[in-house]
C-alpha cells in the first residue's frame, strides 16, 4: 500500500515537479473506462493506475482519495462540457447549450457517476456540496453568461434568474435522457431550444 | 427464514384468501419509513416486517422480493402522485401537475429510492423497463390526457407530443428538485407553470 504524502495537493505548488500532463491525461481516461466497466462503487485507485499503466503513487499525487478524482473529473467534464456559447442569439446559445449537454449526458460520467454520487449526496451533505461547488456553479456561470448577453441584446428582460434560466435550459433533456431513457426524435434538440426560448421569454 | 410459497402473486387469484388491505398499507407506509431511515440498499424484508408489526410471511404473500416491493410502491406512488386533472385549463391542469410533482419529488421515494433504483437501471435492463412500465408509463398516460384535453379546447396543435410535453412539463422541476437541490422560490411552480405552457405552445 502506498499513501498519499501528507500535504499533496492536485495542482503543484511554485517550486515543486511539475505534474506530466500526458500521465493525468492518461489517469482521467482509464478513470473513464473504470466507470463505464466496474461502477463508481467497485472502481479503486489500484485498478486506475493499473489501467493507465502507472503506479498508484502517479495517482495520489495528483488525487488523494477516489472521490477526490471523481469530483475533479466532474470539475473538468463540468468546464469542458459547458463552455460559454456566444452564437449572437439567445436561440443560438440556448441550442449550443443543449448540444454539448446531450453530448454530455450520454457520456459514463453523468449517466453512471453523477447518479451514484446524488444517491450519496442524499445522505452525506459534504457530496452535495462538491458537487454543487463543482458541476452545478459552473453550469450556472454558463446560464448567468447567456441570459446576460440576452438581456443586453433585449432579448430577455433584465430581472431574468439564471438559475431559473437553467432549469428551463436543461431540465427537460436531463429527465428525458437520464430518467425517461427513451431515443430523442431527429430535431429534438432544435425543438427544446425552441421550447426553452418560448419559455425564458414567458 | 420464510420462503415466499412458489408462484405467490400480489394479486390474489380468484378464489384465494383476500389480503387484509390494512396490513398492505402498514407494510407499506413501514417500508417509506425504511427507506428514509436506512435507504434502499440497505432496507429487508425483515426489518419492513418488523417496523410494520406484521410477520415476513405476511409481506412476502404480497410481495416476492424487495426489488417487487419497491416496484408496487413506485406504482401506488405513481398512481396517487400524478391524478390526471381536469382544471379546465392548459395552464391549470400544469399548474395541479407541477404541484403534485413537486410533493412527490420531495417524498423520500423520489428523493431517495428512484435515484438508487436509476443507478441500478443503468446496468440492468429490466430494472429500467419495470420503472419505465411503472413509474413512466402512468406519467405519459396523465400528459397524453392533459395534452388530449388542450386539443380539444383549441390551446394545443393537435399533432403535439404527450412525451415532449411530460419532458417540456416535469423536466425543470425535477432538475431542480433532484439534481440542482435549491429551495424554491416564492411563486416559483407558478412561474414553471406559465413558462411549460410558453414552452409547449411554441
Amino acid at each position: 500500500m502506498t499513501s498519499p504524502p501528507p500535504g499533496t495537493r492536485r495542482r503543484a505548488p511554485a517550486g515543486a515537479a511539475v505534474l506530466r500532463e500526458d500521465v493525468t491525461d492518461a489517469i482521467r481516461a482509464a478513470v473513464f473506462e473504470e466507470l463505464a466497466t466496474v461502477g463508481f462503487a467497485r472502481m479503486s485507485i489500484e485498478g486506475i493506475a493499473r489501467r493507465a499503466g502507472v503506479g498508484k503513487t502517479a495517482v495520489y499525487r495528483r488525487w488523494k482519495s477516489k472521490l477526490s478524482l471523481v469530483l475533479d473529473l466532474l470539475t473538468v467534464f463540468a468546464a469542458q462540457g459547458l463552455p460559454a456559447p456566444a452564437t449572437g442569439s439567445l436561440h443560438g446559445d440556448v441550442r449550443a447549450l443543449l448540444e454539448v449537454a446531450a453530448h454530455a449526458l450520454r457520456h459514463p460520467v453523468a449517466s453512471q457517476v453523477i447518479p451514484d454520487l446524488l444517491v450519496e449526496a442524499a445522505r452525506q451533505p459534504e457530496i452535495a456540496d462538491t458537487i454543487k461547488a463543482t458541476l452545478l456553479d459552473s453550469q450556472q456561470g454558463v446560464a448567468a453568461l447567456v441570459v446576460r448577453d440576452a438581456v443586453a441584446r433585449g432579448e430577455l428582460p433584465a430581472a431574468t434568474d439564471p438559475g431559473r434560466a437553467l432549469d428551463l435550459i436543461i431540465g427537460p433533456l436531463y429527465w428525458r435522457l437520464v430518467v425517461v431513457r427513451t431515443p430523442l426524435p431527429k430535431g429534438y434538440l432544435d425543438d427544446l431550444a425552441t421550447a426553452a426560448v418560448a419559455a425564458l421569454k414567458s
